[in-house]
């Protein structure tokens, strides 16, 4: 039997709509990873009865209890006073957090502390304080008769890295099993296809698991192993590993879970010593902003185009008239001139050009809302893409960056011994 | 009093965080334009018991209890029959619906609908069924001894339109007041100067309220009245609506809830008969993407350039060689040149540029991470800002993004009389 943690979110302005609740999903992940059964993930507001009885009802039903928001310096941050009053524990002022909190000021060049911030040193007797590295209310970790409270300040900015930092370890320590898990990123396949590839996998499964993650143009397979230690854990996943580099191939960019597709795209034209450019029609420049998304992209990417108009594709990239008149803006011609024109002008290696029509209007019988033509030039051959994508204007455009960075890819793969 | 709602989301693919709760936010900021007082949002997978537990304890505690996932085809589909339940309710089959569910298949051309869709056709008696446009499982509501459960299907794509299709003037017309909400958008302005220029209207409000909430680069104000009639409601928020216009005057950008900063920026181009373009080095394209955001920009924009290397800025658009040797690619002096180089190359009336360092390196003791230029080029005179923004990479590129499409408004509607 795992053990089973329970997510609580503090905060009026989850309740109210404001925020997306996005530290839910990435500690339920977290939890996921760390092989802990979540049942119940429950947001409540700063209201003190409320918050309290959430606090006892998750702490008799599950093993740990998360909780995220409410730490801050005002009289409306609740949650480590009803949490310590839950557990018995008086709150002390903690030396070392003052000192952080000073320290915190000091080097924002805050002259005037306001005083509200020193409740923010006061912890319960006996918790382990936790720093945090980008604010001033410390993590909490509260234990007591088995149970454990681990109390996160709201702002995504602090809690990530606070968890990731100290609460991922702490918890992986705790737990009597270890689990391992990897992420295999696949491009250029649908979910289903996957899902069909490793039908028998998934069927058969116990330890270690697959399970498949649907984003836009991508599917992420997580496989996850339990075992005593570390290293038996990862013996009983390499086999399956290897059995999906088999069944999909270079649909695999990467099996590094903090690596994006453009870091893929990017490293593999730095590896190949290419630089890129980008003409863009329907998607407007969110190719090139996704490239810039890497850092260090400046060794592969100079330049990009913007080319939503007809007379900008050609004058920008050299699109003949011709072509625009009798295959029109939004055809595979167009498109494979975008990308070879882009090449000519500016002396890049590799050029990635989309035309396609976004919507919500502009569609035709023949040529639909949906329809792309998504071209890649690298070294002297091209390749073009029809593509048919559903759903509104901004799907269209996000399915379409993704498909254009994976055929950019599958053109640096495919002509990588030319 | 008013009415209390609360949320129930059901799927496991929320427990393991495979997938943010959107939906939760949506459906909490239609409750409180409803004037639906929400304390509690729980997640819960589809484990019957515990699905069972927390659809009880939602119907004692609130008025409403809303819940989303689970209506499917599948065995683990159980939202509908613990509700049913739980409502003692039993369920028949009804024929509408079913005949919905055929015209669905048909539509798409599929030949043989598999034999557990038709569960989706079973509803509790005496429930309200609500048509589902985009999907096969219908929405629900149940009414019993004062309770209400409303039943949604868990995709946003089917959720969003029925709610606001059918479920919100359904709730609408249950309260027992009429809400009015309306949303001033600001740009320009961060959202603790917001706040302090209208703290005396917010410590003094009861009824008309006034919300903010902070996005990137923007702050939003909801205001909302009760009344017992819609005229009313709108009587008493008048006075707050036009005192909000005195106060913050231009950097209102719209007072339509459904109008973005993109739109309003592409709406005051076409008004005013200018086309724009774009010239972008650490944002990468990400402004001409925003831009095309807008269905019909295709009228006021026609290119754009992303300059990311040196050479490019001078290639594209004409930055002068010793200004990037003396000033460096981070400047004032480049973006302004960057802007009023691609008015020139383009014949464009406006062009909107940005330079700067999104890190995390590049940074320097004299240009910070977070440094950005942006500047704005409009019928002859040019507008630049030096901005520091924090955050990660990604943080401060959509800061600029926000700040240069803001900068962009200000010059057309300053230069506007000339």
């Amino acid at each position: 039997m795992s053990m089973t943690a329970e997510l609580i979110s503090v905060g009026t302005e989850l309740l109210l709509g404001n925020i997306v609740n996005t530290n839910a999903a990435f500690l339920a992940q977290e939890c996921a990873k760390l092989g802990l059964s979540v049942y119940y993930q429950t947001t409540v507001g700063d209201n003190p009865g409320r918050l309290k009885a959430a606090v006892e009802q998750a702490l008799e039903r599950s093993d740990v209890v998360i909780l995220s928001g409410g730490l801050g310096p005002t009289q409306d941050d609740l949650t480590k006073e009803i949490t310590a009053e839950a557990f018995g524990m008086k709150l002390v002022e903690d030396d070392h957090t003052r000192e952080r909190i000073q320290a915190y000021f000091d080097a924002r060049g805050t002259k005037k502390i306001a005083e509200n911030n020193w409740k923010q040193a006061m912890v319960p007797e006996g918790a382990v304080v936790v720093d945090n590295d980008n604010g001033t209310a410390p993590g909490l970790i509260l234990e007591k008769d088995g149970k454990t409270a681990i109390l996160l300040p709201g702002p995504p900015g602090e809690l990530i890295p606070m968890f990731q930092k100290d609460i991922f370890p702490w918890l992986h320590q705790r737990q009597p099993e270890t689990i391992v898990s990897e992420m295999v990123k696949l491009c250029g396949i649908g979910e289903s296809s996957a899902e069909m590839m490793i039908a028998d996998l998934i069927a058969a499964q116990s330890n270690p698991t697959i399970a498949t993650y649907a984003k836009t143009g991508e599917v992420h397979l997580r496989v996850t192993a339990r075992a005593e230690d570390e290293e038996s854990a990862k013996r009983m996943m390499a086999p399956v590993l290897k059995e999906l580099k088999v069944r999909f191939g270079n649909h695999i960019y990467t099996m590094d879970e903090h690596v994006s597709l453009e870091d893929a795209v990017v490293g593999l034209l730095q590896e190949q010593g290419l630089t890129v450019t980008t003409v863009e029609s329907c998607t407007g420049g969110l190719i090139a902003g996704r490239l810039v998304n890497v850092p260090g992209v400046s060794e592969v990417f100079k330049q990009g185009f913007v080319t939503y108009s007809n007379k900008a594709k050609r004058k920008l990239v050299g699109v003949k008239k011709t072509t625009l008149r009798e295959f029109g803006a939004v055809s595979d011609k167009t498109a494979r001139e975008m990308a070879r024109g882009a090449v000519l002008v500016t002396g890049a290696d590799a050029a990635v050009a989309v035309t396609g029509i976004a919507g919500p209007d502009g569609g035709t019988e023949e040529k639909p809302v949906g329809l792309v033509y998504i071209a890649a030039a690298v070294r002297g051959q091209t390749y073009v893409q029809e593509c048919h994508f559903t759903g509104n204007r901004a799907k269209i455009r996000e399915s379409t960056v993704a498909a254009a960075l994976t055929l950019l890819r599958r053109a640096v793969l495919e002509t990588a011994g030319n």
